[in-house]
C-alpha cells in the first residue's frame, strides 16, 4: 500500500507552498491573492489565475461586511454546503432559497429556471449581503436584472458560475456592471460550487 | 440588460449537446461517455475526458447496486449535497460521516485527517455500496488499506478527490487496485464535489 501524509496540517501547508510556488499570483493585491490560492486549491489547477477578475474593494467589502454579521446567499446548496462555518466571524446566516417550496411555481409564473425564480426570495436578504453563486448562469443574470430594477444592493458578488450555455457571458455581465457592484469572478467556463464556497472561506478568515 | 436563455430544459440539451460536440469520447463505452459528459458539464471542461480512467464494471456495477437500494458513501457535505436525491432509483440513503462527533477523537487517536478517519465509520454500510470521494485523498488512501485488510467492498468507487498533496497518488492508487475494486477516477490533480456528485447523478439515472 502506497504510504502518504496524514497530518492534515501539514497537508494544508504542503498543499498551499504548491499554489504559491506555481501559481502566477504577482498581478493581484494580497487580499485577492490569498482568495485566489483558496480558489485554486479547490479545483486543483494553478491556472485558473489568469481567469480571476476583481473590483478594487471586492474583498475588502465582503470581508468588512461578514464581520458585520452580513448573510452569505449562495445559489445552490453545494455551495451552502461548502461554506465552513467555524471561519465566519460572526456566525454569520447562510442563505440558500433554491430548495424553498414556493420557487418551482415561482420558476412557471416567471418564465425562468428555478435557480433564477429562487432569486426574488433574496430580496429580504440582499442588502450588505455577500452572495457567492457557484453554480447557475441564470442565477446571476436575474441578480443583475433584480438589482438593475432597484432590488438593494450585497457588498460584494462572488460569481463563479460554471459551464457551458451562459455561464461566461453572466460574469461578462457581472464583471462589466455599471451598477457600482463589487465583484470577483472567474471568467470563461469554469467555475463551481467549489470554488465559490473557496473564495467565500478564503474571505471569512484569514486562517490558512 | 444582456437577454439570456430562461428555459431550463433547453439550457440543459444545448449544455450537453454542446460536450458532445467538443470533447472527445470516442474511446469510451457508451455508459462511461454518459457518465463524462455530466462530469464535464459540472466543472465546465471538455478536456476533463483525457483525464478519466475506469474499469469496465464500473458504472455498470454501480447503477445495478443503485438499482438494488444501495447506499451511496460520500467523504463530504458537499458530494452528499450534490446528489439529486429525485434522479436516485431506490430512494438510496446518502451516507456522509465526516461530521459525526465521534470523528475528532478517531483522528486523533489513528493520527490521522477527519477525512481518513471517518471512513471508519463507513464499515456497516460499505458492502456493495457506491463510494463517491470528490475532496479528500486520505479518506480514498485509508479506504483502500481498510478493503486490502479486509473491510466489505463496495460495488464501486468514483474516485475524485481534488488538490496538490496526495489527490494524484490516491487515484493512481485506486486505479492501479489489485483487490478487484471497480472505479473511475479522473487521473491528476482536478476533481473535486462537484465532479464526484456529477458522475454518480448520472449512474442514477440515464436522463440528461
Amino acid at each position: 500500500m502506497t504510504s502518504y501524509l496524514q497530518d492534515g496540517a501539514e497537508i494544508y501547508r504542503r498543499s498551499f507552498a504548491t499554489i504559491r510556488a506555481e501559481a502566477d499570483l504577482g498581478g493581484l493585491p494580497a487580499d485577492v491573492a490569498r482568495v485566489a490560492v483558496r480558489m485554486i486549491h479547490a479545483c486543483g489547477m494553478v491556472d485558473l489565475v489568469r481567469d480571476i477578475a476583481f473590483s478594487a474593494d471586492a474583498v475588502a467589502n465582503a470581508r468588512a461586511a461578514l464581520l458585520a454579521g452580513a448573510p452569505i446567499l449562495c445559489d445552490a446548496t453545494m455551495v451552502a454546503a461548502g461554506v465552513t462555518r467555524k471561519r465566519l466571524p460572526a456566525d454569520n446566516e447562510v442563505v440558500c432559497t433554491l430548495g424553498d417550496s414556493r420557487v418551482p411555481h415561482l420558476a412557471a409564473r416567471l418564465e425562468t429556471t428555478r435557480s433564477a425564480a429562487a432569486m426574488e426570495l433574496w430580496r429580504d436578504h440582499l442588502e450588505g449581503s455577500v452572495v457567492a453563486i457557484g453554480n447557475a448562469p441564470t442565477s446571476l443574470f436575474r441578480l443583475l436584472e433584480m438589482i438593475d430594477a432597484g432590488a438593494p444592493r450585497p457588498a460584494a458578488v462572488l460569481g463563479v458560475p460554471v459551464g457551458f450555455i451562459g455561464a461566461a457571458e453572466s460574469k461578462e455581465a457581472l464583471a462589466a456592471n455599471d451598477l457600482g457592484l463589487e465583484y470577483l469572478v472567474v471568467r470563461g467556463r469554469r467555475g463551481g460550487s467549489a470554488i465559490a464556497a473557496a473564495a467565500l472561506n478564503a474571505i471569512a478568515s484569514e486562517e490558512e
